[in-house]
């Protein structure tokens, strides 16, 4: 297994302790899965933040937002019968399912893409608004059309876990489109580039029974209403990928084709990166995809954190063959790595690029 | 519990020995869920055909369709350790789930809305197409919106269960166009009006972790792409409808609102019947609901057969205050039932209608 990734030095770029959390009585419990994009000139990342409650010992708190918007707090003891809390990032309660934080996107900016401060500027952070986000929005993905920015990201609430959308042009008001595809979704990722006068995107249902937690596209006259859903990429038993995949961000465009650079977990929840190349004038043709992941957790930052062994990307940013990667690692820090599209091509046997 | 069915006294209208299998080697088990239409002064069923190869002792076969749409047949002995056959209508297979059936469509037309023969004029038979319906197509909803027939149908294979539609004048030839909807999604209603222009859809996502088995409202500029996904009506703990509920056929526009027949179970997965009103402006805001059911399996056919105590529609004809609803009864039969629109209506608090 060939990992391409060359990590920044600097990594990690952000940690929980990096920002203050929303409100006094929360603390933030991880940086993760920062949508990326550019501005007027900078590199601007979107962070998932990941809050809580301060925790007591013998008890945990579910953080949901009540229908004024405000924070309210469940709090269990542990050792309730009723309780299932096998896993970090959700727990079973009475029948229902919480998560054990809450999650709002927070904008960080910078000159050198590897230090980032809050802006002065802009709108420094997106809430969950509506009875469709009431456990709160997460992993946006940033893609440019245009003028306008189209903020896709996972929307949870207790009517389940679906995919919103916001569009803006300045990055002060936001447009809420509401939720573009209906549970259960996420990983969304919106071409930049109409083809033939349609959007695509690459979304990522589950399925209760039958099928599995696989990545399709999907085309709209409007960028606002989905259909033709086309299944594209399996997860593939016995690799690395063989219990989920996902799409990171926009797709980029190249000469042999659209690529995609993706998530995918095994059944121990280790996640890695991967890459696929879709035809230009028809992207639900796959032409290639990578056998072995192109990035492996082996840091220590990826391996150990609140839910370890996890690099995920959902946003980039392209300067010719340099492709910047930003990803959260271990469900907890944002770090970066660069990456030769050339060379992720070459691993699929395409190139080089001239 | 008022049961507010009047059944007709000729059920079951069509059982499994009434039509001929769609090959020689196959045998029909169930004929259920009809969606129902007026074409050309008659009213139509299209009724779901349940189909398998005949059984021998000690194995369980799944029927899947190939690429080149040929049925071909996976066989394994019952005491095979990976296998896992607890529901009559899903196996799970070495870790795949698989149906047990392969369902079609099959067109069945009436002069009397009780006697039902397959038509001489029209394309008799509907199956799956293509990869997104390799396990065959399911419980077709009929929508009639000007000249056009929308069809609206479970579209199952190994990719995930989503939502099909074929839009049709004639009943001879049919445009495809593709998954509206995509896994796990079924129960899929279009209204036969738009409303400020828009078309609206009743569906029914289904939640891997967090959330449930909802119906939900979803807006289309075309009827193609769908999105502005809402969360209209819930299942209800201690209630007949606990587990699951999803949309019968097209709301009926009545002066109080847009009613809705709908299909409940609880844990034991007893389906019955209830109804709800929404706002004939916004659909997306529900005015009532019944408590109880309007219709309970009650008789033979409904409480024992291929899936017992199951009654479930999704097609219906109106006559002014009559409606006659068509409905599975035990996963095996076909049925019809009348109902009074003004004493389900009353049963929601509203009324009479004059």
């Amino acid at each position: 297994m060939k990992d391409l990734a060359k990590r920044f030095p600097q990594n990690p770029l952000l940690m929980p302790k990096d920002l203050v959390a929303s409100r006094h009585e929360l603390q933030i419990i991880s940086l993760l899965n920062p949508g990326v994009f550019r501005f007027q000139g900078k590199i601007w990342l979107l962070v998932r933040v990941a809050e809580s409650i301060a925790q007591k010992e013998g008890v945990i708190f579910f953080p949901v937002m009540n229908e004024m918007g405000q924070m309210e707090i469940i709090e269990v003891p542990l050792n309730d019968p009723d309780l299932v809390a096998t896993d970090a990032r959700i727990v079973n309660y009475k029948g229902l399912d919480y998560l054990t934080t809450v999650s709002h996107l927070r904008l960080l900016v910078s000159t050198d893409g590897i230090h980032f401060s809050e802006p002065e500027t802009c709108e420094a952070a997106l809430f969950g608004c509506g009875e469709l986000e009431r456990y709160g929005i997460e992993d946006c993905r940033v893609s440019q059309i245009g003028e306008d920015y189209y903020l896709t990201y996972t929307a949870v609430s207790e009517n389940g876990v679906g995919v919103g959308l916001r569009v803006t042009r300045d990055w002060r008001q936001f447009e809420f489109k509401g939720m573009i595809l209906p549970p259960h979704n996420k990983d969304v990722a919106i071409f930049e580039t109409q083809i033939a006068s349609k959007f695509y995107a690459l979304h990522r249902p589950s399925s209760k029974e039958i099928g599995g937690n696989y990545i399709w596209l999907s085309e709209s006259p409007d960028g606002l209403h989905w259909g033709n859903h086309k299944c594209l990429i399996k997860s593939r038993p016995g690799f690395w990928d063989s219990e989920r995949v996902g799409a990171g961000a926009a797709p980029i465009r190249t000469p042999y084709g659209w690529l995609e650079i993706y998530h995918g977990a095994n059944a121990a929840q280790q996640y890695c990166l991967g890459a696929f190349l879709m035809q230009l004038e028809d992207p639900a043709i796959v032409i290639a995809r990578t056998n072995d992941p192109i990035m492996v957790p082996t840091e220590k930052y990826e391996l150990s954190g609140f839910f370890g062994y996890v690099v995920f990307t959902n946003g980039h940013v392209v300067d010719g063959d340099q492709l910047t990667v930003y990803y959260g690692a271990a469900d907890e820090f944002v770090c970066g790595a660069y990456f030769s599209i050339n060379k992720i091509l070459r691993a699929m046997g395409f190139g080089p690029l001239l």
